[in-house]
C-alpha cells in the first residue's frame, strides 16, 4: 500500500531521537527552544529530561569521573534549593533591616550613628524602659535637629512636609529605577508567577536585573509609606533566586519544565520569610501559585522553606529571634459564643474582598485604556503625595503598616505604652496583667478607636488604587490592615462580669484572616499561615470559621481572587485547575478550522517540496504543523514543530548538497532512490514526533480541558476514525472557556 | 464512501447519552458498574458528575425545591466531612478509653468501679501524688484480690499468668472476630486503603460490618499488648466511617470518583486523631495514600481533619486536654554539634527501616506460601504468647506501647517517678527543673537504660512477626518505639559541665521519626506530625535531619516503602505517583496482542451479528471491545465496554421484538433499512464510547505510565496512522513496569 508506515525497531527510532537532540541542541544561538511569550509542552520536557536522565545513568557506569558527575547531577537539586533558602533569607533580612531604618528617616534620624532606626537607636541608649522608648536623646526628629524645637505647631508642619517629601523621593526613586532598569520589576509579581509555573515563558521577567532592582525598588517603595506590603514581592524575589540558582546547573537552565519545579519551591521560601511560616509556605505554593507539583517537590521546597526562615532567624532583624515582627503568643481561651462574631467577621472580609477585587480591577482597567497609563511616574508620585498627606495626622497610619499590625495582634501589658492599652488603672496593681478588660476603658481607647476607623477607611480606599501602580506592590499586609475593630466595643459591655474576656488582639488576627481570605481565596494556606504566626492550635477554629466564611461569601460574588483577576485583566493563557468546565461542547466545536475557514495547514509525508515548506512557514504563524499520508486519506502520522522545520531547513541549505527548493521533503521511513537529475530529497523523519495527542472529534470539552491541564498540552490534534479534522491549542481551549462564561475571547492573547 | 461515519451534532450526541444513562443506570441490580477487583475509569466517573451537577444546575432554575434540592446537594460534601470528623474522632475516644481500660484488666481491677483504669481509679481515691499513683487502695492487683498478698514470689507469678491469660484472650477474641465477621478487618488497611484510593474496587473493604469488627479488634489487639499500633488501623476506621456517610449522598455512593475524594479526607481525619495532628493528617493523606487529591479536597480534608481532632479534645481520653498522650512541650534550645548525633539517628533509622520491611516481606512471603498460612489463630495465639511471655518481666515492655512512648518523650520533672529520672538529687532542691542533667545519674538510670536496650531490641524482632498479621494492627507507634537511646550515655559525659544540657526526649522523638520515616518513606508529612506533637517550630531542623538522612539511607536499598512492599506482595494494580519509568520502551512494545498472539478481539460497525458478540463476550473475559469500520480498514471508530454490550443485548432481546441471534449489530448513527423478512437490526451507538484514549505505537512508555497516572485511565488503544494496532490496559502496564524492574510481572494479579 502506498500509505502505509513501515514499522520501526524502538532502538531505531530512538536514536534518531538521540542524533536529533544533539542536532538541534543549539545549533543556532537565535533561535531557543521557546519563544517568549509562548506556552511549553510539559510532557516534551518530561521526556527531554528523561532522556538527558538515561543518558547520565548509562554514562555513570563508564568512569569513577562519570559517577561523580551524576551523583553530583542527583543531588544538584538538593544544592539549588540551599541556596534559594540562604539567598531569599538573607535578602528578606536585609530588606527588613532597610526598610526599617528608612521608614523612620522620615521622621528623623540618630545622632549617635546616622545608619540605626529608631528602635536601634533607642537600645543603644541604654536608659529606655517601654515608656521612654519614644523619648530617647540620641533619636531627633527632623524639625528639633533643624530649629532646635521639638515641639509646637512649627515643628510639627516641618516634620509633616519633610515626611511628604522624603515619601515622594522614596517613591520617585522607586518608580524611576523600575521604568529605567526592570520594567518587569513592578507589581506584586504573583499573577505573573502563576502564569509562568503554568507553562508560560516570560523572558527576563526572574531575571538578574529584576531581582536586584525589585529588592532595591521593594524597600524604597514600603518605606515611602505607600499602603503595599513587601510579602508578595519577597515571593517574587524569591522566585527571582531560584532562577539565578537554576543557571548553575544545565538540568534546570535547559529544561523549562524542571526549572518550574525550582520557581515552586523559590515560591515556598518566598512566603516562608515573608511570615515566618514554613509550612504554610509549603501550602501556600501548593494551593495557590503552583501548577505542577510533584512529591518530590513538596519535599525539597518544605526543605528551602525551612533553610530562608532560618538563616532569616539568624539575622534576627527584629531583635526578638523570631521570624516575623508580628509574632504573638496569646494564652486566653475563645469561647463557642464568640463564634458569631468570627462569621460575621468572615462576611465583612468576603464583602471588603469582592469589593476589593472589583474597584482594583476597574482602576486597573481605566490605567490600561485611558490616558492615565502613561504617566505612571506622575500617578505614583500623586496616590505617595496623597498617601503621605492623608497618613501623617493618625498615629495608626503614620507608622509602619507591620509595626500597626505588631500592635493589633498583640495583647495588652501592664507595661504598654500603646494608646489602644489606655485602661483606667486600678490602684491594685498587683493584679495580673489578663485581667485589663475587667477595667473599664480611658479615653485614649476610645480615641485610638476613632483612628483606627479612620485609618481602615482610609487604607481600604487607597490601597485599592495602589495595586496595580508601576512599582513593587504587595497585597497581603495591606489586606490584613482591614480588620474590623468595632465588634470589641460590644463585647467589652458583653463581657465586663467576667474574669477571662475576650483577647481584641485575636480579632485582629481573624479579621486580618478573614480579608486576605476575601481577596486572595486562600484557604489551607492562609489558615496554616495564621497558624504558624499564632504558634497554637487553640486559634485554629476562629480562623477557619473566618476563612471558609469568607471564601463563601467571596466567591458567591464571584469565583476569582485578585490574583486570578489580574491574570485576566493581562490575558494570560492560564488555565486554572480550580475552575469547572461544565458546558456540554465538543472538540469539534473548539477546534480550527472551523465551518467556513480555509482547510488546515497541514504537511503530506512524501508530496510537499521545500519552497512549499518555506511558504508555509512565512505565511502561517502556527507552532507546529500536523503530517498526514496523503492529502486525500488525511491519515495522520505525526506533528512537526515551526522551529525544528525551520533549523531543518537552514541548515540542510547550509551543509547538505542538492537540497534546493524544489527539493521533496520526505517524513517516511525510507527516501525513494531518485534519478540523479531530480533534486536530492530532504529527510525530515527525525524532526516528526510520531507520538501526537489526539482526541476524537466526540471527546466531550470537559475531557480535553482536563487532558490540556493534567499533561500540560500545548496543542492536541483532533481525528475521526483516523482522520485528521482539525487541531485545538491551548489557546483555543481558554478563549473557548471565555466564550462559555460569556467573557470577551479576545481577551486571551497569548499562545 | 462505505466506512465514512456522518457527522452528528453535539446536541443530539448528547441526548442519546443522556437517554443511554437513564437505560443504564440501575437496570438489572445483579450487573453494578464495576466488578469487584477491577479498576475504576476517572475520566468516566468524572464526565458522570458533571453530568450529575449539570442535569442539577439545569433543573434547579424550574422550581423552588429543586434549587433547595440543588443547594443540599452542594453542600452535602461539607455535610458528610462534619459527620467524618465526628464519628471517627468518637471512635478514636471510645478507643483510647477501652484500651486504657482493658490494658490496665490484664494487671488488676478498680475496687470502687470495675470499668475505671488504673489511672481513673486513683484519680478519684484523692490522695494521690505523683510517688503515691502506683499505690492507692482501690486499685488491686489480681493476685492481691485473689490470694490477699500483694507481694512475694507467688503474687509475682500469679500476676505473670493472670497477664498472659488476659493477653491471650483478648487476642483469641480478636482474630475469631476477625475470621468469622469481617475477614477485611485484619491488617493495617493503609496498602489497601492506598490502592482502593488509586482506583480499585475491592467490595466490603470499607463496609459497616468492617467498621463495627476493626473497632472492637483494634482495642482488643492493641489491649492483648502485642507490638502494633492503633495509628494504622484508625486511618482504616476513618475511611470506613467515610464510605458509611458516602452511602447517604447519591451524590458519592452512585460515583467511584467522588467516593474516593471523601475517603482521601477520611485519611486525614484519622491521622488527625491518631496523632493529634491535624495539618499532618492532611499532608498524609496528600503525601501518602490519595492518588487524586484535586484542592477542593485539600480543603475539605483540613475540615475533617480538625473536626475530628476537635471532637477527641472534648471526649478528652487522656484527661490532659490534648489529643495525644504523648504531647510533650520542650523548652531547652538545641546545639548545632547535635546535628550529628541527629543525623546518626537518622542512619540508624533508615536501616532499620530496610532491615524491617525485607524480614517483615520475607516472612508475610512465607506465610502465603507455606502451611504457615493456614493457621491464622494459631500464629496470632502463639505470639500472643511468646509477646506476653517476655513483655511482663521489662517494666518498659509490660506497659502499652503509647504510656512508654509518652514517657520516653517528655523531659524529667523533679516529681517524676520514673527510673529514668532516678538522678542523684542534690540537697539543694530549690534549683530549677532544667538542671537535671547536672546531677549525676543514679543507678536507676543505668537499669532503665539496660532494660530500655532489651526492650528495644525485642521490640525490633517481635514487630517483624506482627505486622501481617490476621488482626488490626498498625505499625506507627511500634516504629516509633524503636529509637535509639545509646547516644544519652555519650552525651551524658560530653554535656556534664555545661549547664544547659541536651534533651534526652527530643531524641526519643528524632529516633522515632527517622525509624517511622524508614519504615514509611513518609517526609513532609512525618516532620509535620512531629511537629504538632511537640508544638514548636524549635525542633524542625533536627526532625528533617533525621527524616532526610534515614529516607535517603533506606532508599539507597529499595525504593519501596512497607505500604508499597505490601502492595507488591499482593499484587494489587497500583501505579506508583512517585515510580520513575526510565526505560526505553514503546507503546507497541507493551500492548497486546504481542507478535504471535491471535488477533485483537474488535467488533466492526456493522458486520457483526448479536451471536458473534455473544460468543465473543462468553469466550473472552476483557472490560471492552474496540469498534472498527471493517476488519480490513481497521479504523477505531469507538470502545465499547463488555458490561454495556451485555446489559443491550440482554436488554433487547427481553424487550425488543425482531432481535435473534442472526440479527446485525449498528454502530453507525443510521441502520440501513431492511426487508421484513431479515433479521431486526440491534443499533447499539449510544453504548458506543465515541472518544477512547488513543496513542500511536511510538509513543514512549514513560509518557503513557504519565498519561496512566494523571488520568486515570483503565485502558488506551493503540492506533499507527489511523489504524488499530493494540489495546494496553493498566495491568499491561503494571506488568511491563515489573518486567523492567526485573520482577516477576505475573505477581500483578488484578485487571
Amino acid at each position: 500500500k502506498a500509505d502505509s508506515v513501515s514499522a520501526a525497531t524502538p532502538t531505531e527510532e530512538m536514536n534518531g531521537a538521540g542524533n536529533l537532540m544533539d542536532f538541534l541542541d543549539e545549533p543556532f544561538p537565535d533561535v531557543s527552544t521557546y519563544e517568549d511569550f509562548h506556552t511549553i509542552d510539559w510532557l516534551r520536557e518530561k521526556s527531554r529530561d528523561t532522556d538527558r536522565h538515561r543518558k547520565i545513568t548509562s554514562k555513570s557506569k563508564e568512569s569513577l569521573w562519570e559517577l561523580i558527575k551524576s551523583l553530583l547531577d542527583a543531588w544538584s537539586g538538593w544544592v539549588v534549593m540551599l541556596l534559594i533558602g540562604l539567598l531569599s533569607g538573607t535578602l528578606a533580612g536585609v530588606i527588613d533591616l532597610a526598610v526599617d531604618w528608612m521608614t523612620d528617616l522620615k521622621e528623623g534620624v540618630c545622632l549617635s550613628a546616622f545608619w540605626y532606626s529608631h528602635e536601634q537607636c533607642c537600645w543603644t541608649s541604654n536608659e529606655t524602659t517601654f515608656d521612654d522608648r519614644d523619648k530617647c536623646p540620641q533619636w531627633q526628629k527632623w524639625a528639633e535637629l533643624m530649629t532646635g524645637h521639638a515641639e509646637g505647631a512649627g515643628a510639627y508642619v516641618l516634620n509633616y512636609f519633610l515626611y511628604i517629601l522624603w515619601a515622594l523621593l522614596f517613591s520617585f526613586l522607586a518608580v524611576s529605577l523600575v521604568r529605567v532598569f526592570a520594567p518587569y520589576a513592578c507589581g506584586s509579581g504573583i499573577p505573573e508567577i502563576k502564569t509562568i509555573l503554568s507553562g508560560f515563558i516570560i523572558r527576563g521577567y526572574l531575571g538578574k536585573w529584576t531581582l536586584l532592582i525589585k529588592t532595591v525598588t521593594l524597600v524604597l517603595a514600603v518605606s515611602s509609606g505607600l499602603s503595599l506590603g513587601k510579602e508578595g514581592p519577597l515571593v517574587h524575589v524569591a522566585c527571582c533566586c531560584g532562577n539565578l540558582f537554576c543557571s548553575l546547573f544545565s538540568k534546570y537552565s535547559k529544561n523549562e519544565g524542571k526549572r518550574r519545579e525550582v520557581l515552586s519551591a523559590a515560591a515556598a521560601a518566598g512566603v516562608s520569610v515573608a511570615f515566618g511560616a514554613p509550612i504554610g509556605g509549603v501550602l501556600f505554593s501548593l494551593e495557590e501559585v503552583s501548577y505542577y507539583f510533584p512529591l518530590k517537590t513538596l519535599w525539597r521546597s518544605f526543605f528551602a522553606a525551612l533553610v530562608a526562615a532560618f538563616t532569616l532567624r539568624s539575622i534576627n532583624p527584629f531583635g526578638n529571634s523570631r521570624l516575623v515582627l508580628f509574632y504573638v503568643e496569646y494564652h486566653t481561651p475563645w469561647y463557642m459564643a464568640e463564634l458569631v462574631p468570627f462569621i460575621l467577621l468572615g462576611v465583612f472580609g468576603g464583602l471588603w474582598g469582592t469589593l476589593f477585587i472589583r474597584a482594583n480591577i476597574a482602576w486597573c482597567r481605566r490605567r490600561k485604556t485611558t490616558q492615565l497609563g502613561k504617566y505612571p511616574v506622575l500617578e505614583v508620585i500623586a496616590v505617595t503625595g496623597i498617601t503621605a498627606l492623608l497618613a501623617y495626622p493618625n498615629p495608626y497610619t503614620r507608622r509602619s503598616t507591620s509595626e500597626l499590625i505588631s500592635e493589633l495582634f498583640n495583647d495588652c501589658g501592664a507595661l504598654e505604652s500603646s494608646q489602644l492599652c489606655d485602661y483606667v488603672n486600678n490602684p491594685n496593681m498587683s493584679r495580673p496583667v489578663d485581667d485589663i478588660p475587667d477595667r473599664p476603658a480611658g479615653p485614649g481607647v476610645y480615641n485610638a478607636l476613632w483612628q483606627l476607623t479612620l485609618a481602615l477607611i482610609f487604607k481600604i480606599v487607597i490601597t485599592i488604587f495602589t495595586f496595580g501602580m508601576k512599582i513593587p506592590s504587595g497585597l497581603f499586609i495591606p489586606s490584613m490592615m482591614a480588620y474590623h475593630h468595632h465588634d470589641w466595643i460590644i463585647f467589652k459591655n458583653w463581657c465586663r462580669p467576667g474574669a477571662d474576656c475576650v483577647t481584641p488582639g485575636l480579632y485582629a488576627m481573624v479579621g486580618a484572616a478573614a480579608c486576605l481570605g476575601g481577596v486572595t481565596r486562600m484557604t489551607v494556606s492562609l489558615v496554616v499561615i495564621m497558624f504558624e504566626l499564632t504558634g497554637g492550635l487553640e486559634y485554629i477554629v476562629p480562623l477557619m470559621a473566618a476563612a471558609v466564611t469568607s471564601k463563601w461569601v467571596a466567591d458567591a460574588f464571584g469565583k476569582e481572587g485578585i490574583y486570578e483577576s489580574h491574570i485576566l485583566l493581562n490575558g494570560y493563557p492560564y488555565l486554572d485547575v480550580r475552575d469547572e468546565f461544565t458546558h456540554r461542547t465538543l472538540a469539534t466545536d473548539v477546534m480550527r478550522p472551523r465551518r467556513n475557514d480555509p482547510p488546515l495547514a497541514v504537511l503530506t509525508q512524501d508530496s510537499t517540496t521545500v519552497e512549499d515548506v518555506e511558504t508555509l512557514i512565512k505565511d502561517t504563524d502556527y507552532n507546529g504543523f500536523p503530517v498526514v499520508v496523503s492529502r486525500e486519506s488525511e491519515r495522520l502520522i505525526g506533528f512537526v514543530q515551526r522551529r525544528d522545520l525551520t533549523l531543518a531547513i537552514k541548515n540542510a541549505r547550509q551543509k547538505q548538497d542538492g537540497v534546493v527548493s524544489s527539493s521533496v521533503v520526505y517524513f517516511t521511513e525510507d527516501a525513494p532512490q531518485l534519478p540523479a537529475s531530480n533534486p536530492q530529497p530532504l529527510k525530515l523523519r527525525r524532526i516528526l514526533n510520531l507520538s501526537p495527542f489526539t482526541v476524537t472529534d466526540h471527546t466531550p470539552m470537559e475531557t480535553v480541558v482536563d487532558i490540556f491541564r493534567k499533561l500540560g498540552l500545548r496543542q492536541c490534534l483532533v481525528t475521526r476514525s483516523g482522520r485528521l479534522l482539525g487541531i485545538i491549542t491551548k489557546k483555543d481551549v481558554l478563549r473557548h472557556m471565555a466564550q462559555m462564561m460569556n467573557q470577551d475571547p479576545e481577551s486571551i492573547m497569548f499562545n
